[in-house]
């Protein structure tokens, strides 16, 4: 039988399955990482690819690469870039610092295809060669840090849709809920009134504004190191040919990629960095928003109740009737994932030494992982449960006045102190701070339910004081 | 056509695909959770499925399971503990705070192949129940974090023998090369003699101690909460059932399993915080000892040189016969990201509340992969690398005699401040300490060589004094 | 005038103040080093200090230090391990790697101490010089690793013992309560019925054995690198010295001190790292156990109100009589800036290279701060706020008869799924589980209440099955 | 004796200091939170003040605060803010969540020196009330986050200024160095040439990204809450008191101060998380750049030894003659401890709940801490070591010509697999490239030596190809 060709690469012979469209180097890869058998995320796969099938492009010049073999390249390319073949990208994502091995996993299969398709074999690597063709201009320093970026800006515009969504969804439920007046809660004790729609409306607002950071990141993200090559020097390439696979990344991606500073493209995991950044920024808000709404909905009968997240499957394997919030538990602890994606980040980007970081092939699939798995999350939690949440009204009517805190609202009527009497009694006899008010002569009733609707509603209450 | 099966749960009707073995709340899973795509970690599976069985077992006396339902679960468990039907396992690794969705998932997959083992048919549930039976006396609240600690036991020894394995090839190597002397270097500047047997050997002690660290959380993760069921209370259990399903269980993985305090061992996560500590620690190491190597193999020629790492691909798409320390950058990716996974764990481990922690799937989940990863790169990197470390003699020989810090081995002899102004010397005109010393008439050289040898020995060198 | 005096080392002359015991490289450091401000911690400079004293008692033998000089050098040690001159040691925090600048600020203290004691002056380091005398047999490198075990292990028996302080207060409070049912919450939803005592007894558990896992740090913490000297291989150090002064500082500390293995203990910071992770873990559960508090305190009206936290302060310069769970909020915040420094220091321990970590002063530092701010913050929490919590047991038991999880009761009488029918029922009435049960002739009133009771205290409860 | 004045409040009596200008609450507080002993943040304490000044004059309209109290209000502050009176700020860093006791301690500071000032009595709060004059239309709620926001954008010009200084060293540094031509290194491995200049204008380069990205949330934190009040809603605020008080700190602080979404504001700690995320951002690329220099340094014989960094202090307490790179090893150990620091900001950021955040004490500190020590730690190291960076040409020329990776140049010429041989002849032999080259008839030496030169030169270089 013959299930393997033999390949030969600078350090001698190895077994290549005898179908596969790789080569000896991704071969060794294969047997050398035997790590976390995860295989490439698939935007970094087409993103490396769009930057080999750029490359080809800019390179076809003359006295670089000529045109035929820039038409199979390219044609090698666009069928990957149609979705064929990406069962041959096998290297584990711990793998070479730098990520040499995906680089030659590519630049093997291209270069197999190309040769095929021209009527040659498979391993002879003629007449494109994967080094000297499919790599020209090119390498593993500057294509992946590259591919790195293009998969996040393919990502990016995902996220950030998704945090959108559930930005309108918390915004339509403010504007939904304006007029749910509840207690307001500060040090989880009992505080001044407030609306749901204003506590939706600042998830809604802080939603919002991490949106808008993380698209702050993107033009920092399309400046690119390709041209670059081994180390930010731009050796062996063609003098124009970083603005031309620029040009021709940005007709393939859509992006408005451009030249970076070359030497600090390949030294420095900054960009990348700020972008984890924001992730984790999010990440730290949707925790809190999660943590919030899972107490809202906490009972129902012996919690808050204030909101009821719909059932989305029965909540024990053992309490009948119990209802969990399993879709903002879920979000909980993938946020706290993306949290831990982000610190191994950091330790991978402060790991540069001089013209290089070698831990990018991990950094990027954490990146990769937080940005899918966050997205996913947030998509799920909106639609399953965001968008059906039901509120109790007469819960949060409930709680208001039996507050304490209502006693707040005489500040400017009858000063601090004074008001810190009332809601003494309140708070040892029992009685809402309603009933002490009209005893007291204060106020009547109706004037301090009035006033307690004004102070939920915010800013434009208030009154004489001083 | 027919290619689903309709069940029921409390929130209705669920659509199951028709050949599942699986069911209704399973179905229900998949469908909330599109989130990472990952499913179970095995060995959390199979301990889940253990646990089945084990409970099981101790279950079966007068008043509570039946001795015909215990044998048809236990086969079914069997059956899978055999390596059948673990594609069954579905729900993703984020998913319903605490796990219902996967003790819902091996509760429908033994129920159902038990039902059918019985003679009846998929998705009915009788005789064999998934709730009443094959989850009797247990809640998810005390399975989940049995199954994980019965993961991680699964996992430690292997993660301790890769850590042992690769302390032996340092004890190995240390002893080998206990006669190669070489510059010391502190704050990366020369220091005073030593060998590179005594690197290696620190090396290995730390390791040592490192497997020791991990070896001592054991008996803590040995004890479970079984018998706890929803809420540390044993709710609907058997009195007797807690030490029985422990010595089952015993039985079933060969630990010492014992029951634990039930309530800590529902609110805390403690012990896998412990662990996962433990497992950082070591990846710190790791992380120090992978940068010394890459160091100590800088070069071949404009870096340190010292020690050559075997080759195992080609190191650069288009530097030609550049050979990179990918094994140990490799190992450095995967310790950082174990790093990550260790902020996660923490961060999840503080979130528990009142008498839960929901983020137990994703807690183990990221414990799981670090142990994992870490394992299979430790390995790699012991087997690919460590053991055919090549050692450049002639260059540590070159670099002790250039040394100014040879200096310091006459402090002892003509004091601290005089020993400058040798090193003094020695750095402006850049002649060796020895020829300086001879000069001065302090030493001969052959003395002076000798006394470098004995320095790099350590203790048992020095000298009068004072 | 006269304010400086003029000292001179191996880079030139340097200005003192005239009335500083320390001299010329301390000076230089105060002036290298405007960082922080901080001076260093008083435990570790004490430390430092004991380590000159028994070396200078281990280094007195023929041929090494003069009894007359160890006298000197003694005298001066106890001076200041008296409490004198601790404003003497003034180098920053941050400072040089490895600690060379505290080293020195010692032996130069220490030097003109001694020598202006034997009649001499400050700055002439005649007859006892720092580096030859004070410092003899010693180096930075094996001084700071040192004193930094030896400032950890004076701190540990302080922090250990705040956490028994807490630990025992809340079995104090689960002995006081352990018949006040009240309904679990899991998931933050209504579960099982519990005790308050359960809860308080799994926080105690919780913490002893933090309590445990730290005193399991402290044997690893007793070995010391002393006789390492610069590297490790103890060059120019008395071949009996690092037994005799390990046996010195064993009668100076009390503690069971003795000689590690000398090149790891200067590469490898892995002991400290092991004691962070614990504190660390202390740390998560501490976070936990004050958010449960806080939350099981809030209200006290519109919040689940279970226990009260005595006030310590008004709560509010708004809200009047509002009082806020300030001393668990301190700890909180506490436990989080520990988080950081375990960060922090996790960041420091990977960075050791080669031979030496140079990150010690700040590493130091790090876990200094978080064992005094932890000790610190859990003993104010335990004496102002802990020993007199109130339980409002009305309220506990108003909400476990609301309790729709009482179903949960039913499982092993009636099936999970007939019980989750009344739980539905209930859930939409409104109406107690109890009357339901009643209704339906399942159980009457009085027995369904003795069931509760039963339920709640935990194991032995449960009944006949299957 | 007379050492304590007898106040009252809420809760009862209090000894306050005789001597003291804060009151009964700040005495509470000191008496409640003896953590750290660490004081507040000098540049908190005085945004605090603005903050109580630009409050008395926004308040000063009809109905609300008289100008006889706005003036001594005014003047109170004012005295302050001049630096009198900064010892009477005396609550420790980990205190009360959210800062109520430091609130109180601004409100009664400025109250008891304007009651004096109006010819009252300290303690007395006759006429001018801490809470109802001085905290008028404020609270510890709005106050508090806005005195961090206007704390940091104190600091954050400074921290930027020592980016844009460090910066501006490694451009000068660059332009200088531009033809210094030395040996890459990727994966510290010998790569193709490179400059000096181009690797410090990368430095540089990054560093001013990084400042940037610095500047780029300071917009963000210009945006204020006060006007909220207890819970964003403005609760007992004149309704034009949020833009009066905004343009009134905006006058007071020359930034462009604006009110925000009040609710958000209080929520939230998004735009603070944003800072210290580019904070660490900054630290993490600092953390490279101090490595890459040590490393650079390293030697002066047995390493890399490219550069030296000016002595600043002798190196070693035992080896003479030993110089260190201190003051980046400081860097590094600071920017670690940042890394520290953000991670306690993220975990604090995370856990707001509800309408307030109550870990914005240790919050602010954390950050404050961050910012001043980096700004020092950055300032010292430019004007210590950077300024006087040596370069060793000699040795860099050296070690290009030992560098195998020179091979590469030939790849355009003869393609990658014939330079793989000369490479490897080059490595087997030691001869250099250039020899071999010159041997093969490939290029002579002159010539070679003209390609290495251009290549080190970067992009323009190339040729032919293909």
């Amino acid at each position: 039988m013959n299930e393997f060709r033999i390949e030969k690469d600078s350090l001698g012979e190895v077994r290549v399955p005898v179908d596969a469209w790789y080569g000896a180097q991704t071969a060794r890869a294969v047997d050398n990482f035997p790590i976390s058998g995860r295989r490439p995320d698939k935007d970094f796969v087409l993103a490396h690819v769009r930057i080999k099938l750029a490359a080809a492009r800019a390179n076809c010049q003359p006295g670089w690469l000529p045109e035929a073999k820039r038409d199979a390249i390219a044609a090698a390319c666009e069928q990957i870039l149609g979705g064929e073949h990406l069962d041959q990208f096998v290297v584990d994502r711990f793998q070479a610092g730098a990520g040499t091995s995906h680089n030659m996993n590519s630049n093997e299969v291209i270069a197999n295809l190309a040769n095929v398709a021209l009527g040659g074999e498979k391993g002879t690597y003629k007449p494109v060669n994967p080094n000297d063709d499919v790599n020209m201009g090119q390498s593993t320093n500057d294509t992946i840090p590259t591919a790195i970026r293009l998969a996040v800006l393919a990502k990016l515009p995902r996220l950030v849709a998704a945090v959108h969504a559930m930005a309108a969804e918390f915004s339509r439920l403010a504007e939904r809920e304006k007029d749910t007046v509840k207690s307001g809660r500060t040090h989880l004790q009992d505080a001044v009134p407030t609306t749901l729609g204003q506590e939706f409306a600042g998830y809604a607002w802080t939603l919002t504004r991490c949106a808008a950071s993380l698209d702050a990141v993107r033009p920092a993200l399309c400046e690119i190191g390709l041209g670059g090559s081994a180390a930010g020097t731009g050796l062996n390439t063609s003098p124009d040919y970083p603005p031309r696979v620029a040009t021709e990344l940005a007709k393939l991606t859509g992006e408005p990629i451009r030249v970076g500073q070359l030497v600090a493209q390949m030294q420095s995991m900054n960009d990348l960095a700020r972008l984890s950044g924001e992730i984790r920024n999010l990440a730290l808000e949707l925790t809190r928003i999660s943590n919030d709404l899972r107490l809202l909905a906490s009972g129902p009968r012996t919690g808050l109740g204030e909101i009821q997240l719909p059932p989305v499957q029965p909540g024990s394997s053992i309490m009948p009737g119990k209802v969990n919030p399993v879709m903002f538990e879920m979000l909980n602890q993938v946020c706290f994932q993306v949290l831990g994606q982000d610190a191994a980040v950091s330790y991978m980007v402060q790991a540069g030494q001089l013209e290089l970081n070698v831990m990018m092939p991990a950094l990027g699939s954490a990146l990769f992982d937080a940005m899918d798995w966050l997205t996913n999350a947030m998509n799920a939690a909106t639609e399953k449960n965001l968008k059906g949440i039901v509120v109790n009204r007469e819960r949060c009517a409930f709680f208001i006045h039996q507050s304490v805190a209502l006693a707040t609202l005489l500040n400017t009527q009858i000063g601090y102190n004074q008001a810190a009497e009332v809601a003494k009694e309140s708070e040892k006899s029992g009685r809402p701070v309603r009933d002490i008010v009209a005893e007291r002569g204060l106020m009547n009733a109706a004037d301090f339910d009035a006033l307690v609707l004004q102070a939920a509603h915010g800013i434009g209450s208030g009154g004489g004081g001083g």
